[in-house]
């Protein structure tokens, strides 16, 4: 009997516990089912608020600060084309070089259709001045750069096309590449026109396709636009290797009478590698006509049916240490009858900067720079070097983030000299590069700057 | 005994089951209130982050593209206004005639009072360019053609006014209406100035009324500026009809001394019907003095005070079959004392687009277009047609979505042509029509062009 | 046996209760399970739409509008600075003068790293123009004012630097301040250069140091652009007091052989005070060579070696009852060479706004202004005193959120007059103040505006 009594009280206890626990798996239930409700409402607002934060964004490019050499003179006509090699797009080390405030504002727009084709709107407002002043109305250079769409993922595209980006407008070609140190691309292809990127004939050939027009000038006589129409071929083999070609044709170049260039070549081999701590690249440029701007393909109309221009360049980042990096970089070009038969021009700039990361905000950076010229247009010459060296405290977010990490805000101090036999050079061209640089012989520049992207 | 035995185990089992419960119950308990704890961040943090995505908005409009005719050259003078009766407004098929790049950028930022008061304010960059160059500081027209604010919502506002909004600012008109494939609006009202959308006195009577200033000129005498003051009345009765009433005057427009407009109205009636797959739109136009003008209401300052023009239009948008769409628009407009005394000029445009949707991605465009005109300016006279028809391969995200779905990325071909009787006109005026096109007699013209809004 | 069936039946309800339990707690932590799966994504999906929100922000400042005088007359060369006191920065109060359109478009990006050390870059697109039209290209003056990077919380900056901010760039001064009824501001620093905010050398005491650069002109002669460094210390000390001090070099400035200055101070002491229900300020500047210029400081070129200036301030925003708000400011200046040697100038502004808030979204607006001024520029002379009323029945979302508060919807009435004694100063200077305002004698404008910050 005691046995049963207590078989009889635990089993009450027991059903009073599960009364007990039925009231609060209903309360549970319930609890799991609000829950779900608003998580399903907060899952929605998440989604909403992604997807509107996500379809639209906002890059750029800027750089603005202080330059004046050692009277606190203002500095005028320095940056990395300073020099006479400059027309021919020879570039010097920028560190410390810079005096304008130029700036890029990129906006996009992502629109992504159910089915997951993709549509994608860029437009680029940018300006450069010299002004330190902060109203410019009357020195803007404002203007749009940029305008295009890209259509991509599309259903309807299958095969070698099945990766490709299909795109209209106006652009900077999205595979430029340039040598940051000396503020100088590689190959700058842009203009208005029409493409498609990624199109992938076998596993290991990828290639672009794109038809860009620039705009010369206007025949007055025949209320003409002079365009020049530039067809380019863009191929990527393996992992390494580029070939890019392009052809060019400007018809109505010819109407002014004198010899200019009307049509065009030009090519690019290049080899692209990737290091552990960092990236190499190099390559040989060959224009002619037309393509005889090896920089700016197509959009130059001032050279001659006869220009023939060689461009190489090899250049690399890398870490050497824990808290050093190191960026040279080899830039060389041979022009011949570039503005005008007969001319010729040659020019090999070196350059490297150095980067010691001191804390992980603070990093000091070191650049040197030697150009090497010799340059011959009608009765003018100008042969020998330009030097500078560059020391220049930083501070950014993260020094570990090596040498692309922005923004950067530094403070520099160059010192610049060149051979004399420079001076003078181009005073009768249109384009008078030294005599615009008060600096007879050297002088020392002391700057303060920032520059980002994102 | 057995049995005993068993209620005894059984119970015994079932009271460690409910220990066990127990815990886990505790546990569960403490898992709901953890859960409901972050589940509380997280639709505070959605919440904050769809206010803030919300709180902002990209709008824009761009076109860009290449275009040039059979011989290479670039397309110079095209556009849907390219023909003599262009200087009267009247407009041509705008598919593959295109040649510049034209951008709006719009900016809105909402802000939203805790009871429901809204704000919205907008600002647009505007942009237009011929040039192909992608840097173009020396021909761009950049400027800010709408900044304004709107206020709606407002608690203090009832009765007729409940859902009214109020603006202020420099805008174009919320309710302007465009026949697309013209780039012609039917009217274009814009300005600066202030205004209420959405009156409603009766149930079946919405009405829009707006102040809006445009400006001339400067009298130089008096130091004045020309404004032209537009007073705007904009009625919607019932589902289909739309009565609007501009009455303008600008009392310093007869300082100049000649028979220039000081004072002008417009009127418009129009039908508005939605169709199972489209709509239509029909209506008539009529304006005298400054309102001889029909377009861009009050905007324009060199309309005589006999100006008196009548314009008409009816266009509609509609599905064909599944896989076939079109868009016929007709446009008609006589005009008198227009820009002289004794001037006459009539024209007609007809223009039907046709999509045949061939996948997903992409569809077939066609546009022609007929216009006729017959102008008289002086001694000018032009009378005559225009022609064109194109084909535009068009790639998008979704042909389903109709005419209006973009980004559009298409290529085009036409062909143009028109009655020589047409050439010269204008040769003795300030805007010099066919004399700006170097085709004499048809020709074609090829291209390549994105358009998108969002 | 009853109680033993009893017993036996009673644990087997209970085993088949614990049956089920088992399963639903099975269910119910799998349940749980799930959503706390469900609540990481979300979770992580807010996160990363808060952190694209928040990476981005817009902000801006606009004001547009109409603005006429009795008779329908565009106003011309009104706004606060449109008496002969306004070349010396002499404004009178802005309600109802406005006619322009002006805006500033703010974009920003927030970059923070892991360690949370923050960058900031802001870049601002501003426009100011006369005309109502909504096409400016040929009016515009759009330009980047502000073009900047700032770097904080930065791990590696500890001590009295452990809260600083450093930037370098084109901006204007973080910590300006303005009278807002007046549209000037107290001090206008800025410029492109480099500087650090919040140093803090005691718990009592926050230094900003910053070297701005300015630009004036070129030298012709040596090629050279003619800066103005100005190098600012502004201080804070406790809550309440704030001592700047700035000197400035522009050693290129005597190269036109003119008196013109090369080199300047200008100082400010200033006394900060928070109210129950607004703010008082009070203060008084000294300037003299290039720091003659008081307000933009370093900015202007053309004051001379010997140029003294004085300025004083004061004013209030407070609440006087529960519907009415009052703005009282008082502005004094002294000005003794400024723009040529024996010249001397005198101006006191005092304006008054008034606000009765009747519902949540409307409000009634008074203003009322005085300046007196003296002003002597070689032959020229001025003296006397120039009078505005203004009503403004202004909207908005909330009265109740003070003077600041915007978007506003205002509409205007002003009479403005002033002493006969004032018109045709400036005749023979380069600024032809009152020659420009067609009212000789009183006259009432009316007017239509919206402005917004945010």
């Amino acid at each position: 009997m005691k046995k049963t009594l207590l078989a009889l009280s635990i089993p009450l206890i027991s059903s009073m516990a599960y009364q007990a626990s039925a009231d609060e798996l209903k309360d549970i239930k319930a609890q799991i089912s609000e829950l779900e409700e608003r998580l399903e409402k907060a899952e929605q607002q998440s989604s909403e608020a992604k997807s509107t934060a996500d379809s639209f964004e906002f890059h750029g490019y800027a750089r603005s600060g202080l330059l004046f050499d050692e009277k606190q003179h203002g500095a005028v006509g320095t940056g990395p084309y300073m020099t006479p090699a400059g027309r021919y797009n020879g570039p010097v080390g920028r560190l410390g070089l810079e005096d304008d405030t130029y700036v890029e504002i990129i906006l996009s727009k992502n629109i992504t259709h159910d089915d997951g084709s993709k549509a994608r709107y860029t437009v680029m407002v940018a300006d450069g001045v010299e002004t330190k002043n902060e109203w410019t109305a009357d020195d803007s250079s404002i203007n749009v750069r940029q305008v295009y769409a890209e259509l991509s993922n599309l259903s309807s595209f299958s095969g070698a096309f099945r990766d490709a980006t299909l795109w209209a407008g106006k652009r900077f070609d999205r595979n430029n590449y340039d040598i940051h140190f000396f503020d100088s691309d590689i190959i700058f292809l842009s203009g208005t026109g029409a493409g498609i990127y990624d199109v992938k004939p076998t596993d290991s050939w990828t290639t672009n396709i794109s038809l860009y027009g620039r705009d010369f000038d206007d025949v007055e006589s025949t209320n003409t636009d002079i365009e020049n129409y530039i067809l380019n071929v863009n191929n990527y083999f393996g992992d390494h290797w580029q070939f890019m070609f392009s052809a060019m044709t400007s018809p109505d170049h010819d109407e002014t009478g004198s010899d200019l260039a009307t049509q065009g070549i030009h090519t690019l081999l290049a080899y692209h590698m990737d290091l552990d701590s960092g990236f190499a690249k190099a390559g040989v440029i060959y224009g002619s006509g037309l393509g005889g701007e090896p920089k700016a393909i197509g959009a130059k109309g001032d050279v001659t049916e006869d220009a023939s221009t060689v461009r190489a360049f090899a250049y690399m980042v890398t870490d050497l240490s824990q808290d050093w990096r190191i960026a040279p970089a080899l830039f060389v070009e041979n022009s011949d009858d570039r503005y005008a038969k007969g001319d010729e021009a040659t020019w090999a700039s070196f350059n490297v900067r150095l980067a010691n990361e001191l804390t992980q905000n603070f990093e000091m950076v070191y650049e040197s720079t030697y150009q090497y010229m010799d340059l011959k247009e009608g009765s003018e010459e100008a042969s020998g070097g330009f030097y500078k060296v560059t020391i220049a405290p930083t501070f950014k977010l993260n020094t570990d983030g090596g040498f692309f990490n922005r923004p950067e805000i530094r403070f520099t101090a160059s010192y610049i000299d060149w051979d004399d036999d420079l001076n003078g050079f181009g005073d009768t061209l249109e384009e008078d590069t030294f005599a615009n640089t008060p600096y007879d012989g050297g002088t020392w520049l002391f700057g303060a700057q920032m520059e980002i992207w994102f």
